[in-house]
């Protein structure tokens, strides 16, 4: 039965609920896309951080997982993923030793992500006591100017051949994350940000084609995945977003309003003259305005009427205290009582606030967010 | 034994580190200024959320804690507080109702505020089956705009006469936040604005003085109450934030430096030829520029060195993805592995991305962040 974002179940607010019915429908489009092009998808659970959510991702086709931090990797090590990508990079072995044991435990392949000799260095650390050889990924900087080997350095190169010398590690790929794709200001602008990192990636491969090792290309960011139509010579994505969408993926062109599966549920507790004060802050939303610290948005998230009020209406968070927000009242003139729906600018950090994503009346249908707080 | 902020503990990072000796001294200086004015103090607790450090305000003297949501108010009525303060308007009766059990349970006393007769209706509605007579304040709005009646308005008095009316309400006291406060430019408009919130709340009190109530006036916020030494008439300040400190309080001149007690230590794991690359973003640090969405500071939080490091060393978080930081490397040259110190823009919704604030190199001396995302 198809959810009605409209109608939110009667919870105490605030919350973060989620659209089942839409969350399906995302993780269906991007499994097709990937199936569409024969790449494989293994989708970021940053987004989410919940073990069910990445069940219906692996039940769809997706070959793994990406996380991040190796806590953030625990619970879904422990759910059973078959594979798992920690996307950051490692720097001391003693920060894996927990994730070893557990992917261990569970028989999960693991890669790991290096940009230095240093991190080289670590991870073959971290491989010698568990007796492996680690498959690692070097991560290239396609634009976004965080982590990553430059494509043309001499570092590169150097980077290359001491991994590929080194006894406990094994050299199976490039990474890549166009994240400057967020500062896009138009799908086309987007597109082109998309066949850059793919090229790019295509000819850092062709550099290290002297070690003669057959090297997987895994690139991806929601927009850029959906602004392109052509993964030719990659062999992964890694989107994450794409579970949940937000005013962030609308304002690049990459989704609807009507695509966005999450959104927080607040009730008007106070009205003054200019504004509806809402029962939601910057603990409940964040004060995050886009990811990578992008703009381009109004305020703190948009407002909809829920529980059948004007299906046309759409205001603004202005302003946020911690525990209440503003919402300039325009020409509405809404009791106190009134529930509000809340579209984020950005939904990854707002889970990141929540033990639970509810979807009915009865808390036994919410959804844990398994690895709220990861951070190590 | 004190504290050396600048050697935290070695704990896989990032985590939250409280300077136990700073926060101390804080706690004893709000304690003092109290005593010395003879003001009750009740803290607002959700800057620490740590039944831990609100045992610690109640022993040097609060009355009393202040607390926003009633979920929120659950672990200190369970620790022990004598008496609580639900500084959140509720307008719906059945909000209250575990927090009312649990209230009676501990035999805590309880008050609650209002801004509107929906508010007083819905207190009403719950003080019935747990046949009560609740203690309420009015909120005043004093400048922030945000809930409370205008001190001038008829709806002052009108809503003081219903409430004196009710049968199962107790009006006791009139309520302020001078949130705008975070605005000011200089210590001596944040002394004004305090001023004005004084004789406000004075003067509010008097329009209702046909009700012949003794009414107690609550004022607060940690800048305000630190940039006044004029306390007459006032019976009780709520200040949170003072506990720990952050950039906000420093650039309002209400703290130092070497005051702010929470920082996040975090580590440098890679560098580009702008940036250094830290595993601290968003999601460890928040996008909060300041309270209320003040601004006035440059970036997500002031580096520091750590580990004996050039103490005189201070750089800038410039940008946040969700676990990455963008510090600009400035004329320095770190390697990667340096573990930085993150003092935060504002500490009350950094320390609500925490389960745990960390002391020592044990986690046994950990301190439980009681309240963490406690939002209804």
């Amino acid at each position: 039965m198809p959810i009605d974002q409209r109608k939110p179940p009667h919870r105490p607010t605030p919350f973060a609920f989620l659209d089942m019915d839409r969350l399906r429908r995302n993780l269906d489009r991007m499994q097709m896309i990937a199936d569409r092009h024969g790449v494989a998808l293994r989708p970021h659970i940053k987004s989410h951080k919940s073990v069910e959510i990445a069940r219906l991702q692996l039940a769809l086709g997706a070959i793994g997982v990406t996380a991040s931090k190796p806590s953030e990797a625990l619970p879904f090590i422990r759910a059973g993923t078959p594979s798992l990508l920690l996307a950051f990079p490692i720097i001391e072995a003693g920060r894996l030793r927990e994730m070893l044991a557990v992917a261990a435990e569970h028989a999960t392949a693991t890669t790991f992500i290096l940009d230095s000799e240093a991190g080289a260095e670590a991870l073959a650390e971290a491989a010698r006591p568990a007796g492996r050889i680690f498959d690692v990924h070097i991560k290239i900087d396609v634009g976004l100017g965080r982590i990553g080997v430059l494509p043309m350095s001499s570092a590169l190169t150097s980077l290359g051949e001491a991994v590929a010398r080194n006894p406990k590690l094994r050299l199976t790929g490039l990474i890549s994350h166009a994240g400057h794709g967020y500062g896009a200001s138009s799908p086309s602008m987007l597109a082109q940000i998309a066949r850059q990192e793919r090229l790019v990636m295509l000819e850092t491969r062709e550099r290290l084609a002297s070690l003669d090792l057959p090297l997987r290309l895994t690139v991806g960011s929601t927009p850029t995945v959906l602004a392109t139509e052509d993964f030719s010579g990659i062999d992964e994505i890694r989107p994450g977003n794409y579970a949940l969408f937000d005013l962030t993926a609308q304002r690049l062109g990459v989704a609807t309003e009507d695509e966005i599966a999450l959104c927080v549920v607040a009730t008007v507790v106070s009205r003054n003259s200019q504004h509806y004060i809402i029962d939601a802050g910057s603990k409940a939303l964040t004060s995050d305005l886009g990811p990578h610290s992008s703009g381009g948005l109004a305020g703190y998230g948009r407002v909809l009427l829920a529980d059948g009020g004007d299906a046309e209406t759409r205001l603004t968070v202005s302003r946020l205290s911690e525990e209440h927000g503003f919402v300039p009242r325009g020409d509405t003139d809404l009791p106190v009582g009134t529930r509000l729906l809340i579209l984020p600018n950005h939904s990854c950090p707002v889970v990141n606030l929540y033990d639970r994503l509810v979807m009915g009346d009865n808390p036994v249908t919410d959804l844990a967010v398994s690895a709220r707080g990861a951070l190590s």
